[in-house]
């Protein structure tokens, strides 16, 4: 796994300690020539521009781009701290994905346009630039049949289709899931033949530990 | 319905005989003060570029944007016929969109971005412009139970919710009717309130009685 | 007054009961008739990035940046409460500002480049389209001789020339103050001979009466 | 001969067998270390196209941008069968292509503007980047002293100056060997001291033998 | 003739006397309801930025690029100079200009591609916009069959057509005529049904006469 | 001192002798290892343009656009006559000029904004990009305490602290040295922990001692 899309939840940018650990992370992997393209999650800012957004009477498409500012001003301030290494300006869609690609430099991007979230945009990328893997930072350490903060029996999944989850998706209503799992995302994944690796955005460690060892995911969801 | 969405088929661009009715139909709805945004499909023109690039092993998002440009390459034609009145160049995303509904003028799109087909798309620019009533000129007259060219009890819906159309959805799986109906578009549908009024594109008199007389949609989806 | 440029703090952006009652305050203007650019500034959002930024190391021209794309993402929000009369996307230089300008719509800009506070940039623009007058919507109610905070002798200046403010600026040193004051903001508004009325953001009906009655300006900063 | 500029007749995207061959023997050459500015031609779809456009009343600049669509969309296609070592997205005028060359990568371009057919794109391109042998597989392979269809007495030429062929050109109406041999893509070819080696596209055996070989060409149009 | 292309010769930019003549008058027609897209000539400063940078080297297609970009630097000028009805920035292709015309500013252009006089833009933006008759002020007062500076036996030409003019242009070789009479620019002109009136730049009331009264173009060519 | 900002006086661009020089020069430095960004002036260009624009009553910020395009035209022409190693097209903003930058081709640039002179350019591209050293090619060969061209008694600074300079510049009011001094650019500098090296531009030598063998400037002027 030289070459992966590191999807990076916006939760990461509200924590003062995390972020640090992961700019010196990305720059230790891009130097011993891992290739990556990052992608930026909104976190809380883009939930709180949304949520005033919305007392304001704004529509959802609208919302839907505040959100994706707010990404991409996480995508910035990332793309800053690695100026030497990263490819700036931003890029706001595929075309200028594939161009900024196109320079050898490590590319950070937010989101792209309002109805799809910063999940799909990683399929998407990922799948236009022929990358194979995903590696999802998230605000969770694993995928689980439903959610273990409230469900005792929840189950942790450590491998699991997408075809699967797909179906445990259907049949289950969590609220607050929607960045890691939507199911648009994962039908992209799916034609694009990506594996997803699910580790904590929490724990650093687990993500060196993936790319180095191969080990450390949460679950590993697989196309087929 | 002073002000909508015309959605077009690609199949109208495939047809010579309705491209100049369409033309007409469409200036003289706008010199009668209607205002709209036409989204045009890709037709067999996406669909032959997709299948070359396909055989050539072009990943899946390359290929959507190979459609997105046919669909765009429908929208200039169809803008350039109506240069009088219509906004160019051709809006490629939600922004230009905004700021070429900005000039008052007749505004004409294709698609956006991999991942979206031009139905999704026709949602979200009438959520961002407010728009409330969406046209679907299709290449069939009606929403049916099941596909009627094939299924002899196949049931015409004249009016039907946009949850009870998703449920029907899930349980068949009628291929080619995705320009139309993909829970995606759906989706936005009913987060932006939009109705839709599907008519056939193949009777351009459909169209006209539907906005000036309220009457001939073959299929009313509603949000609730 | 028909016309003026209207900077508004980025503190308006912090504040849940405020931004509101802007909003309303500037359709209402515009219905009026009155005509304006705003400019909006980057807050607490901008200072958090900012300070992110800086314990990562970024350097100053980046750190500006940040701040600017803060300050557009709150042009963003309140263009999208404003969708109905305000431009989008949001203008990011003087060249699309011009060209937003000639649609004959609200124009809403926050930073342009790196290097530039937002008061200067309101009044490069002010400069640009011929605009005289410039209304700072600012974090203090008027101009003092030195921070009344903190010095119980400062003095209010109802009026003062834009040449005695850079004399009394370049005699003391209050931090903070930057937003409203900084001298290059003044030496721009100086060659375009611009008045700016300074009223505090925490008191809209300020606002309200110094555009209806001319009264209200905590200060007049005259360009002679 | 280890850079040049590489015309493709729009033809070869009518043709099913010949486009894989003419991607297979790109990336070969690319990968044996010769670098090219392809031009692709916007062949039958273009004419279709403009056709339709005619018969619609539109304007003969706003043809030349459906023809320039066109043949952006086979740039495109081609383009991404060749992703891994292609620029993308397509540049659309000089500047785009100056800056996509400078990444190093293959450079594929279809139409800049109207008034310019892709045969002049083609030297135009030459001369901005300073390449000075430009391949033309054309639908036909070789230049004649009239139509080899039509006329028996029709002469091969092996090789001719500019001059020699602008003086044939004045003396003859040949129509639809416009893209080969429009004067104004042959004024700039003087100009830019170009050698333009005319090869039939439906040999790509005869580009591969000019290339490693040298030999093969049906015609050499020598700039003096 | 309330809607005409007016193509000014970069000699007027030179000329600091009959610089604010045009700009009051276009001031004028324009408040008096006349409606005009402006071409300017790139003029001296054109030619001593490609004269250095032919001594410097630089190949053709770069130094028209030099051409183009004075140009605009002169459109640039005049559009400031009348800020207050023109569109700003200047268009830069075919695209550009079109959604600055629809607006219904002024709008003002140079050059837009290498390899295309600003004659020819004139004519490709006339036919793109569906104008019919452009006024050429042009620094000669009217179209002479030889250079009437160098030959005595020179015939003004009062009316002509294109092809006649075509047929005049083949038969002479007169130097420094290029930017009023290339080929490429008359051929545009004919296929776009455009009538060329030709005005001496040196003589504003010549303009004033032709727009007001129909009178005192110098020659007026039609294209049949 | 292998990476460097190179800021070139306007005056170079006024002078057929010294601007081949500088173009073999650059060239030199570029092939021999040295990466630098080059930011040229306005010159003769921009005033003059500047002049007939204050004539014909355009605002400042326009003028000063009106500089900053003549500035990018030297930058054009510089970069045409490098083409085989530098950027094209100019980038217009620190974000394109970042992008630029990540090429690894010589990038060069002419002015940003309104309000900003071509020296602020200069101190905020080093900033972004992480240079420590700009070298001045002025229109005169050192800092002087007052104008030697006046003032028998001016002293020539060989070394001085940004502070210093500030002092002195507050004290007297030289014209005509805003291109070299400006307080804003100075402070961005000062900021930016920036060294400049004063050199005159007529003395193309003085550049090439101070690059190879680190002296040669008139002034060396510090941070700190």
């Amino acid at each position: 796994m030289k070459t992966f899309t590191l999807k990076l939840s916006g939760h990461l940018f509200d924590n003062a300690d995390l972020l640090p650990t992961y700019v010196n992370l990305i720059r230790e992997l891009w130097v011993n020539g891992y290739r990556m393209v990052v992608v930026t999650g909104g976190g809380s800012l883009a939930r709180r521009y949304i949520e005033i957004g919305r007392s304001l009477g704004i529509n959802e498409s609208l919302l839907d781009m505040l959100g994706i500012l707010a990404s991409r001003l996480n995508a910035q301030l990332l793309a800053s701290a690695l100026s030497d290494i990263a490819y700036l300006p931003i890029p706001t869609d595929i075309n200028t994905t594939l161009s900024a690609w196109a320079t050898g430099r490590l590319v950070i991007v937010g989101g792209f346009q309002p109805g799809q979230s910063t999940a799909t945009v990683a399929m998407l990328v990922s799948e236009a630039l022929g990358i194979k893997n995903l590696v999802d930072c998230a605000n969770i350490d694993a995928v689980y049949t439903s959610d273990p903060r409230r469900d005792p029996t929840a189950k942790r999944l450590e491998r699991v289709t997408i075809d699967e989850l797909m179906g445990i998706l259907k049949s289950r209503t969590v609220a607050g899931t929607y960045d890691l799992l939507d199911p648009w995302a994962l039908s992209i994944a799916q034609r694009g033949k990506i594996t997803i690796h699910v580790v904590s955005c929490n724990n650093p460690d687990a993500l060196r530990r993936l790319i180095s060892e191969g080990v450390g995911a949460g679950t590993v969801i697989t196309p087929s």
